[in-house]
């Protein structure tokens, strides 16, 4: 079935409760990294602001929790505290209902009823979900993504722990499902392991065996690729044979590797600074359409943060973000879920079988 | 691959420690369901009784936790303590190395020492383990238990309450891959509530659709079936249409639905005792060479107890009987992996997709 | 601080919905434990049948998903399916306003206002969710009920695989706020285990030093119990000296063992028939004015389903019945706060824990 | 009990193997922070490395998978791969048994022997394993520790989302428990968010309540600090008033705070460099000879990367380290405890009645 988007409907602001509306107020940042008191502070949902008379600017590439910079040119843009700079025009105002200038618009999409109901109902999500409607819905969507939208994909190191996972991966990177990827160190180096010893963390990743002297396998693999230099010389001297960074960097398809505290290594090119790494991967977020997070907390809950709940293509077309979370335990899922958005799916399963199910069924249907 | 069985070595009840061993002691009980002191109480592994000078006696359709009875006949029975009458003669003995005239013998499957190994790192599965060896390894076992075993599984009620995992399991039951079941009154109404109503507890399996008085929908099944008198005639009358019991009833394929103190209802032929059902579960116990249970502490454990790690068949031969488990918690799975035996395997999933992927998997065997 | 009850609300039956609703149906039930179509199920909330002109009669001893018959004096019960007979006037009506004479009141109880804000955020428990205010409620709660409720209390084994948790709550027995307990054989078979070999499935439960011969200790403490016939007489000739078991014996307070499919033995006095020992545990459930289920999915989900939100005590006072459910794990909590009540209350911890808290802060307020 | 300390047995180095053992070898490292092949990768254990005949030298201040240098003066270091320096002189060899120089001495502490077995036994910790030993080995090391040795603590924000639980850590802290803490930016906002607001993520961390705009309660926490400049302004300013970091500044107790991409803000003083904030953890952990980590998988699992399971102390004395990981999950807490050594503990439990009954358990030891 042919994914259907959802329309948006925008406020109708010609209505006497946005026209009596005051502008939106701002005012300077006095030190750098720091907002003016009453900061107003951006949610998920798409947000307008009366910045001049008759004009209410909708914020595009928002995410939760920054700050709304008015630009020289008039153009609104979205900030986190860090990036203010003194002097910087933030508004002011912590109503949301347009009498501060300010109006959220969390209901702008017309999901199908039985969307709405269903969400209604299914606020609890457990491991006893039924989950065969969302695996159709994410076949429906990822067909449609394929061409029409960004894929972005957040990877916990499990996904390349087993064989048939992280050839499955490997297979939607191939077939044009994955159109960026956000994960750490841990993801490249046991990929890498794999394309180098057949193992992850020294332990066969079909076999299970574990090999002689298996825990310098990762260790050697990071020294490798720290002796060539970087990944991709790694992959051109054909030192990584195979495996979803090969895939990735082949197709020349965009990816950020956050720096952590549990890092060996690090591989080059695994971005030390938490904050440059949040630019980065912000810089994913900005476009994606869909994300897909699994089987990480760390990464999926810092992509979260920093996704809205809409996006705005063209000049103003308005669609939503899908934002999945597979995992295997519902805290970890429900942190995510919290987010009150019905743009926000979940799925409790092992991600081994989540990928290679996935990849099986949007082959399929291409074949089919 | 086709499945090779690992051979099995007796003892080499030859070798002098054997010769020199005393006859076992059995001491007669004094009362209805109680054994006598130092009773000797069964494990699951094979185990042998010098009941007479050169004549070793090895148990059949033994299990953990019951006491070895010497019948008139001079054969030896494994007995629930609840089954001792007055005057039955009760092996007695703790050592297991045959200083009693008692062998337990751990060690006796050859299985490949890739096995061993694998198991001696495998302590610990965990959602991040690689489960890709153990779908492929399920599939050449089943595909040979098809013909040559009997499978028996233990279902928890998730596996009905997914329309995808409800039919990819009664295709299983239809293929020839389910020569028992055992399981408690919800799955068997909530099964049946989906072939009513297409609801499992009142929300759609399919699109999760809360329906109007849905609360309604278990408590309207078990009642009209109890109101034709048996799930047989309900089948037979066609008010259930499909679904994991009817196929299970109309290949004549023996189940168990042991009640409990969660039940509603119940469903006619749910058994009422707790030990009677226990009686029922192992008269399929004690046929099965493998055993996989989804997604059910309850009878995943009472089933674990009830079987042993081996088997024997025709007049001699033993062989292994394999015990999966399926679950999504770590906490669940090991509780069944505790048995300490090769035997014993852990998938850590959602039976969802299991079901799905494992019914995907042998039918793709059996067309390719 | 001294535990405020909510006052509740009757319905106003004297406004005109009511006066003008038609009395409730009744049809004779055509067959012994089968319920005529369109019978009413219960829920957890008060009830009214309009039984005759200007008499609503509101529901005693209700509990969800059960019918509601007409007695010979004109006195509602609440049945389970399997306790009905034929001629049984069985309630009929599937709406819940009034409109067919029955009246569900869901909303009768006066909370205090923090109360209905704190649970419509609450939605989601998590184990990183406070839980500083719910022991100190439960405080107030159970000094109050120790004299003026009936506490009953649902215990896993869990409870008694620790020594300072079985030694405190052998002391909240001795102490008063134990008035009822429902569990399996299990439980008492490791109490009595602890009591008789210091272990509890052969393992110290202070050193967790494995015992020689550990897996005898329970089959053991089985036999022996066996033996003498009955709990009460282990007790009474002293072969049992401590815990649990023994402070309910000695203070002749009911308890419940309901047996199960995983039982070894079973001891003595423990429920063969599921359905027997649901009655038997509805017959304490009726009394109650809390309960506590610790670490049992199993028994507290049974004991959840025979437990309505309110009692009626004296001639027609109406109070609230409190749930607390203890576990480890989202999933199983979320199972029972399901029920939609404010009176079901979660606590995400280790049971341990747990008791040697509560019976801390007990004693400490009676000292204090 | 007061706590006592294991002793320690070095290696014989008079014996035949060791005497005749080649010298270790160095190879110089011949790029920045990469190491020559074969390099010899540190393990948790001590291990002796022969630099000249008749001298076995002891690594100090060793951590898992780093490499060793051959300092100038002939001392070893233990370096992670990027602090390498072109010319390093880095240890080779894979083996550990002395043939290539280099000792690993997996089993140089004295456990008393019921250490040993209790710990054979307890492969497997569980939600249902008994934890009153635990709780009282605890008290009698920290109170050790307390005086002679570094107790450092790694903290994830649940810690501090209730009230008693931050209450009885700042008291731990106050009374001379904690030496050192590890955490995140996340631990700090909602700690002072706490102190500002009462709530933490806009909840109040007793009564639950949620609070007017509540999402902006811990934005302006960090806007707040961020204004002050500093953590350490903020306190003495008395903007933030109470809670653990402002016990620990004022106790002058160092505290590590690691940037991560979760961050908001993030707070003055947070570590943007993933692996500044290592070597910052690490010259704790350097000292530290018990570590406690508290619901947090990432700091936990990069603490327990640094940590080995000895210490030097004074010249020569060697003597074990402790790692405790507490949390609620047994997937979380087996991460850790797959270390191998007698030396790590888990509990499993939610933090806030760990916290609580850890402070209580230490108060009335000193009371009493």
């Amino acid at each position: 079935m042919p994914y259907t988007m959802p329309s948006y409907k925008p406020p109708d602001f010609s209505s006497p409760q946005f026209a009596a509306a005051p502008l939106a107020v701002f005012r300077a940042a006095a030190q750098d990294g720091v907002a003016p008191e009453q900061f107003h502070a951006t949610s998920i949902f798409p947000e307008y602001f009366k910045v001049k008379e008759g004009g209410w600017q909708l914020l595009r590439e928002s995410r939760m929790d920054c700050v709304v910079v008015l630009e020289a040119g008039g153009r609104l843009s979205v900030k986190e505290f860090r990036h203010l700079k003194q002097g910087d025009l933030v508004a002011i105002g912590r109503k949301e209902n347009g009498e501060e200038g300010i109006f959220v618009h969390a209901n702008g999409f017309d999901f199908p009823e039985h969307v709405m109901e269903k969400f209604s109902f299914r606020t609890r999500i457990t491991r006893e979900t039924s989950f065969s409607i969302d695996y159709d819905e994410l076949y429906d969507l990822l067909e449609y993504e394929r061409t029409n939208g960004f894929i972005l994909w957040v990877l916990g190191p499990a996904t390349v722990f087993d064989r048939d996972s992280r050839k499955a991966f490997t297979a939607l990177v191939e077939s044009g499902y994955v159109h960026g990827m956000l994960a750490g160190n841990a993801l490249a180096v046991h990929d890498m392991e794999a394309s180098l010893f057949g193992t992850a963390l020294g332990q066969e990743i079909y076999s299970k065996r574990s090999v002689a002297l298996g825990h310098y396998k990762h260790l050697d693999t990071i020294n490798r690729v720290r002796t060539l230099g970087s990944i991709k010389q790694a992959i051109d001297r054909g030192v990584v044979k195979d495996g979803i960074i090969r895939a990735l960097v082949e197709k020349r398809i965009p990816y950020v590797l956050a720096g952590s505290i549990r890092d060996d290594g690090p591989l080059p090119g695994v971005i030390e600074s938490a904050y440059v790494a949040q630019d980065g991967m912000r810089s994913l977020a900005r476009q994606a359409t869909t994300i897909i997070a699994l089987a990480t907390q760390l990464h999926a809950i810092a992509t979260g943060n920093m996704v809205p709940s809409y996006i705005v293509t063209g000049r103003d077309k308005v669609r939503p973000v899908y934002f999945y979370s597979v995992d295997m335990s519902e805290f970890a899922v429900s942190k995510l879920a919290d987010r009150g958005s019905l743009t926000a799916r979940s799925i409790l399963t092992n991600v081994q079988d989540f990928v290679v199910t996935v990849e099986r069924g949007l082959r399929k249907r291409c074949e089919g």
